[in-house]
């Protein structure tokens, strides 16, 4: 770890800054779409986890919801599977799945519960399956039949409620309980998706997407243009330029849905900046990318 | 499904005969290791998975332990892992042990956690590192260096009641906490140990392990000399009298273990039959061997 | 007893069969309206107590409203009492009122109660002066003056609340309270109306009326033309029919009190068969007529 | 009701006055057998249904344990029961339980209940059939078997305590389930004996024993003789003396059962006076004879 | 103390007729002005302690809201302030305020908490400080400027709750939390208004208004025409033929804020009068003047 | 306030570094003496209640207990009061006494509250009298009578539980109720010792005291010479040799009496440096000097 002096008297200084944040967010629900590379170098993914374990500590009722293409796809290479592409999207079949809730259900997840435990926290690691918590039905796409995808008809926030009354960190695998037929199949559901649809179901503060971007930037190529500030009815027209395209087109999708279900605030931040959460949400400025609705306020 | 007719009257009967059985267990905890063909065959699986429910329906806070043997070899083939014995032990090295976590934890447990759901329940899917729930040093064993395999050495038995409080019958994957260094490997642990452990820590009232065999027979090639109640304090002879031999040792020393800690009674049965659970608990007769304290009365 | 010998499979696949009742009805409130031939054969009143007890068991909130003609007929002519009759219906007179009461909620009722707690189970045997549960006007017949007989105004629901929330079967003699004076006489209350009351008002899942009759017969000769089900809008035609008359009337009338407040279905059924209650529950066929809301499925 | 003027500065100054005895007697209980003149005189009766309800109303946890003897007679007669006797001791059979029962539990006890709820407070009828609250075994007797008559071999407080927590007042008629055989006889209780046992399995505060006498008189001839206080230890000696003789011996052991089992003080009191009880708690000098254990200070 | 003789015959009458105004109030909240001369003279002082502490003990949640002028005057007196008036009206200025908020809040407040803790009960001193309890801005008067006297904005009446659901009866110094600007100046508040105010949001069931008059008087000299009840809708015209007039119009003010809030009934009563309190709280005719919204009866 | 620039990492890992800290004490009791300069410059008290608001926020459970040498002196001259003094030491004449009580009770106790709640806390300002806080009798002390001078005799720790469950933190003024005699004098209690008798009552984890100096030093002129950590057992010798001395010799008798009753550590601490109370908690090595049990380990 590189070098660290900060005098006393600004060790202080900077805790009682907190003080206003930590007063704000007491008590209140924040679902963190946990992602990208945060997950996969390993010194990001330990200054998420003390982050996580602080909002916890400080009375933020913080729900973790993971993705985990990489470790899936290196899974899927070990056993050989050659993949199906329908369209250019992978299809996934009866083996792939099964590899997809192995890896994300039993591996991501219970390593990210167990780095929490080391760090102090107390986490319960759980699916989809688990209390029924994630239904879901096949997803009908244009692209074609995508195989065992799925799209959430139901998150049963009640087993959240029960985790975090009790005082665990949940975190998510976005495996969910096929409703299709009565073999109920898992699907596998979007984590993005899956993480905007529990913070509206319960009506959370504040839906935090962990990417590998700075946020949204005015001008792609200059990481200076962040956009700290969106009003969500400011969207359709950045999207109709340009401004947000691509791969951060979902993203933002997610943040609508999010905002339109009464959260307050969508943020999207940098993950490959350390301690990207606790500067987000602890400091005036912030460090990325925050939609708000109409009415809602300066950056928090 | 077999053909089945039993009149109205009988019904009735069977069902007020259940009711003492049901009065006795009510708000008692059984814990209950699940493995073995009942683990395997479909319509044996389904019978556990109603008993269960039943159980759980009825007022019994029920512990499933689940261990996983045949489903971690079909893995460890499916990657071409060649395994490393040590006099005749397995060598679970890491790579091992990360199936041994995805199968059990991801695959496993979500899975039998998703046909307890289907059938009524409500179920949440843990293994030991989820809340710190079973943590474990590496096991010293006079067979040599086994690698990533532990020896329990903390129930936080906590995390059980607030899932059973909520109403949520846990189901445990036997992957521990490995506490000997600050890298905190996690560590396989042996299922019925881990059931003992758990019953012996819950206070639990009776502890179930069902196998493949009728019991303790006396004679072992004999079905029909099934014992199905034993002392505690006969265990003992029965071993030196190669009455208890081979495989049906470690699943003695179980019972030993949770009785000696104060669990009432712990009974082998066989999972082959269907619904032994329920033929156990709910009739006078029972269908296995139980081994009751001193001072403890004939068959429940 | 007669003989019975039923095998533990079939044994298993009863009580597994009795799984999606019990999760049914399990926190439901169920009034049963217990009298006729099952509170006289000692054989039918034993298979009713242990009904009532298995019901309360697996979380079905019951309450139990008795009758008791036939010991106040038989207590009535032990002190010699004449009875004056206002056009063929007995007078209440103050002396035959407190006989009432006595045998009531003094004799018929503690004894259910004592044979509940004998068979395992908890209940309390109240009346309607208990707490204020049942208050009452002196009733205004056609017929005349008929005595201290009386109209329900108001069931304290929150005294059975009170009871059932600790755990007991509530058990009440139908002697309200009167209201109409200060003098406050008791008033002997008619036990079908109160039952379906004391239904209406707890907002019960079910109303059930233990008669001596299979049920609703479209041909009242033949026993095997039993209405297993019947939709509410269909009370009316049947009366006028035929089909439904004399006694049978102020049961339906009970039946459509109940279902008109909310009550979900309303059984009457034949206590002469030994554990009706259970059968009624507990099997897809049931065992007598159940009224129905429009909108109300199949057979419970 | 006679004349009544209390000036409002005597009448504020009587409140005041009782302050420090509600202060003192809030949250705890106070077992009293009701009985004798005090449960026939209607004026009587009236007083000390408001005394009652008064002492509930401060806050006492207030026990009624009722006898009812002249109303049992009065039934006997009406039936036209002949007595058979032991040493002149009345012989319970059979159908005199059935007459007891009905009397007690169904008449007088009910008829308590009936007009505490007029007088504004919350009451709950039971006799010891009830929750199980009172199991008794047949008294071996010195003067031979006297039938169905009990001995109190358990009190089962949680049914009090779940009533007391409720906010009603138990009233009790000593009626107890049999536990001597299968049958389950009800047996007949005295019931200074049960307000005894109750008063010392409840850890009562005060045992209160309405009488038709002044209290302990040292010359049984002269009223103003009353011993206001006693020593436990006294008890003997007064006994041996002559002082306690004849009807106050059993009371006096009634007093001692309590006293020996953590009671603090047993009074005998005057059910006669008009609102005895209240003048025995809420003044100085009350109006009966108090027994206190050694210890116990000057009188309450 | 004058002499005193009850018998106990009347004693025990005084207690009953108590007992219907207990049940009428147990669970209620009233909010008690307590000032003037039943402030200053030490028996009046020692009566209204005994009356709070009185209905505290029997289930009246008590707020108990204090002025202090008087002492306030001596002690301004006492350090040599010479006061600045603004058309007649005291100006408030910073010292002035410091010495109110210390007389009020350290010395009245705490020897009245004090006096009710060796009366037996239990009080809290609060502030509008305490919790955030008054919230208040500068007070804008016809007058002209009056320095550091508040106007109450908000009533934190969770803070109450907190207090009075632990059992405590919490007095209240009328000193507010300015929130007109930064520096937060403490302001003082009339106490009558604070009283009504804070009855009108704890929706209380009766204000108090403790005074040196003996009510509303019809006609003013003579003390005899006392006006027992007065409806809401009659004040205006009260005022307007010059019955209510002078110091007598902002109490009635005070009433009619509480009235127009919901709370039931205000009262004017005559705090010269020893266990004024007591007095109209707990007999038929009261002894004050009580002001009722229409729909409200007769005296309580 | 002076420049402050801290990255946004340094800030993350400030924060971080915190958790441990937070962890530690959340749920645990922390008394704070709060007094001398860190009272009177308004820099330093700023800080301090935002350290208090801090501790409050992340879960430790914070008593803080005030002196008010400074205002008091200052009140006593204003109103021209002339000391008179016993071998040295200021006697508390009545007078005298209720210039404390009015100084420290209600304006620098409120003057506290009012901070703590413009600082986003909730307080509730208590001294001895509420709620019986705090019983002494007249201290005994060989320089003389000291006039209304206590020694704590009952801290009644209930209340504070009442206060501190509820969230508020108690702000406490050492003014306490006498028991000497029936008249109740309050009496005036040294803060320091009110500290360590509160802490030593509540069973808390660490008694603070604020002070004027670094903490003991080694050599009272170098202040380099700070002792970081002292056993208890060194306290005795310390004095002996004369390093403890003068005025910090009744400071580390607090401490002895602290740990004596089991509180974990004392903390003497200097209040001259900003947010002393934060940097004592929440880092490594501390800023004044603590007081431990044998037994307990290395700086906090």
């Amino acid at each position: 770890m590189k070098e660290f002096s900060v005098s006393n008297e600004d060790r202080a200084q900077v805790l009682i800054q907190a003080l206003p944040y930590i007063q704000k967010f007491m008590g209140k629900t924040i679902v963190v779409k946990y992602g990208g590379n945060a997950m996969i170098n390993e010194d990001l993914k330990s200054a998420v986890i003390q982050d996580v374990v602080l909002m916890a500590c400080v009375g933020i009722r913080t729900v973790l919801v993971h993705g985990g293409g990489p470790e899936i796809e290196y899974m899927l290479r070990k056993i050989g599977k050659e993949s199906r592409f329908v369209n250019g999207l992978r299809y996934t079949d009866e083996e792939t799945m099964e590899i997809v809730q192995m890896v994300l259900a039993g591996k991501v997840n219970k390593d990210i519960v167990s780095l929490i435990q080391q760090a102090g926290g107390q986490a319960l690691g759980l699916c989809g399956l688990d209390g029924g918590l994630l239904q879901a039905r096949r997803l009908v796409s244009f692209e074609g039949d995508l195989g065992l995808v799925g799209d959430i008809s139901t998150v049963k926030t009640a087993v959240l409620e029960d985790v975090l009354e009790r005082g665990y960190i949940p975190v998510i695998s976005t495996v969910a309980q096929g409703i299709d037929d009565a073999a109920g199949h898992a699907l596998n559901i979007n984590a993005d998706t899956a993480a905007a649809r529990i913070a509206a179901d319960l009506g959370a503060e504040k839906l935090i997407l962990m990417t590998d971007v700075r946020g949204i930037l005015k001008d792609v190529k200059d990481p200076d243009s962040l956009l700290q500030e969106i009003q969500r009815s400011e969207l359709d027209s950045l999207i109709k330029e340009g401004i947000v395209s691509k791969g951060m087109i979902p993203k933002v999708d997610c943040c609508r849905l999010a905002l339109d279900a009464g959260v307050r605030k969508a943020h999207i931040i940098d993950g490959r900046i350390p301690h990207a959460l606790l500067l987000e949400l602890f400091t005036d400025e912030g460090i990325g990318t925050q939609v708000v609705n109409e009415g809602g306020t300066s950056h928090e």
